[in-house]
């Protein structure tokens, strides 16, 4: 099952002419979600071949506008295409309100419903669940109340071994009660311990989304074990008053982050736009955590599956 | 004197990957002037090397998301650059109130003054004025109240022949009148008139914003003249019904308004995204006003002076 995480936009508030602000989407099996929806995402999800109207919900970390101001105008197209299922859009307040004077102002006719959904950025609980996947709430240290999002697939399904299935000769119920975790009885009345049967196809996987925020320890020991670990760095090293200061973190808070995490992998995003180049930013972090790359606009990160 | 048109944005609502929505800037004698503000608008203005913060105003046509959903980043942005001098919108209501909802929800500590200034778009009148220029209002025909601009250059000052001064030994006392448009009284009490002694250095030049609308004879015939005429043609000509219908143009009603307005020349856009080439549409204008072109992403279109 994919389970990807497609870069659309990493810089901070100021424009440049070659990168796009904060939006990312997440693919967990051909489901699609967006997280943060800077200016532009509309076009930037057009650009990296995903149909809008695909995507399941909308994540928005805080009300910043380089997290927010590509979502009024995507709301709009998505009429414009037709949509008719609701759009689910989990962000913090005053994001009803905001909501409600766009719709007001720009979308009085909308085809579809815009549900939005509290998220209380003091609070780490999930906030989505659906067969597949769960969301989970990080409480995030930024100027405005903001969340991270950890994104935890959810256990898959047993797997019955194709063999067993053909040694005792199972019926389809027996299958179907064995792939449930029962044990199944034969008609001799052997009893088949579910074990023997059946095994996890791979482990879950997780991606959590930690921007923007300040380091936080306890942030990054809410998502402990994460696949990929996407932390901002705003700014180099040397620059960590100044990051403390604006509720931003450094590449050596991202990379420290990650360690406390034990993330599989990190990447870095949200760059200031006083770097016009990120080398040296990924290597700042890849001398306290190796496995570091940059959140390079276009770039797809995939979570392999793995056997348990 | 530089007059110019930059087009930033030429196509309708739906978005598409190669195309902008509505957005161009005026530019006269270095004093540029944004006309609509689709998404993107700010990070188009630095890709084609106008820097934000030069922008004198802002010019809204009507209050649909493709040709305003890129204000408010814009705003935002100007506030990070550091913007201390105000900006002023010439918008139709309600957009007091909305910017007003902008400013508390995303920027209520910017460090400049947003003035916006209401469009009565049923009055043809003149909306903003300094010493080089005029900006008429023109009632458009929309699915909501909606205005075109008219750029109208003020007349150039007079200009005095360097031949007559050496001639009559004129004091710069005397020069300065005669730009004036006064008569000259020599010491010998030899009279000067003043058409003796200058000349109108160029014709003033205009330019007229005419988007979204259905052909309106009315609106064509106020901009009478004009040097450059943007039209809408949202539609091909086989379209006029449904253009109609949806308060638009063809491209047969976009020439026929440059004829009507004895334009010099006409610029088209805000095409429909059915349409994945626009040569066919320009050659429905040329058929009827040969001198037409397409509001091609990027373009510029400078009108240049013109003796008397």
């Amino acid at each position: 099952m994919a389970f990807s995480i497609t870069i659309l936009g990493n810089s901070s508030a100021k424009p440049t002419l070659n990168a796009h602000p904060s939006a990312q989407v997440v693919n967990l099996n051909e489901q699609y979600y967006l997280v943060d929806a800077g200016e532009g995402v509309q076009q930037q999800l057009i650009r990296r071949g995903i149909n809008p109207l695909r995507l399941r919900a909308v994540f928005i970390s805080h009300l910043h506008g380089d997290h927010t101001f590509g979502l009024f105008p995507l709301i709009s197209t998505l009429g414009l295409m037709g949509k008719r299922t609701p759009l689910d859009i989990y962000a913090p307040a005053p994001m009803g309100e905001i909501l409600d004077y766009h719709m007001r102002y720009f979308d009085s006719d909308l085809p579809y419903e815009v549900k939005w959904h509290e998220v209380r950025t003091t609070e780490h609980r999930i906030i989505m669940e659906n067969s597949t996947l769960e969301v989970w709430s990080i409480p995030l240290r930024h100027r405005v109340p903001t969340a991270g999002y950890h994104f935890k697939e959810k256990q898959p399904g047993l797997n019955i071994d194709k063999f067993k299935i053909t040694k005792h000769n199972l019926s389809i119920a027996q299958v179907v009660a064995a792939k449930r975790g029962e044990d199944i009885t034969l008609e001799d009345g052997t009893v088949l311990p579910n074990a023997e049967l059946t095994y996890t196809p791979y482990v879950a996987r997780s991606y959590a989304y930690l921007s923007d925020t300040a380091f936080s320890a306890r942030a990054a020991e809410r998502v402990r074990g994460v696949d990929i670990l996407y932390h901002e760095a705003t700014y180099a090293k040397s620059e960590e008053q100044w990051a403390k200061g604006r509720g931003h973190s450094t590449t050596t808070e991202a990379a420290r982050a990650a360690v406390k995490a034990e993330a599989g992998r990190l990447i870095i995003g949200h760059f200031s736009s006083r770097y016009k180049e990120h080398d040296t930013l990924v290597e700042e972090c890849r001398a306290i955590f190796p496995n570091t790359d940059i959140a390079t606009e276009g770039a797809t990160f995939t979570i392999e599956e793995r056997r348990p």
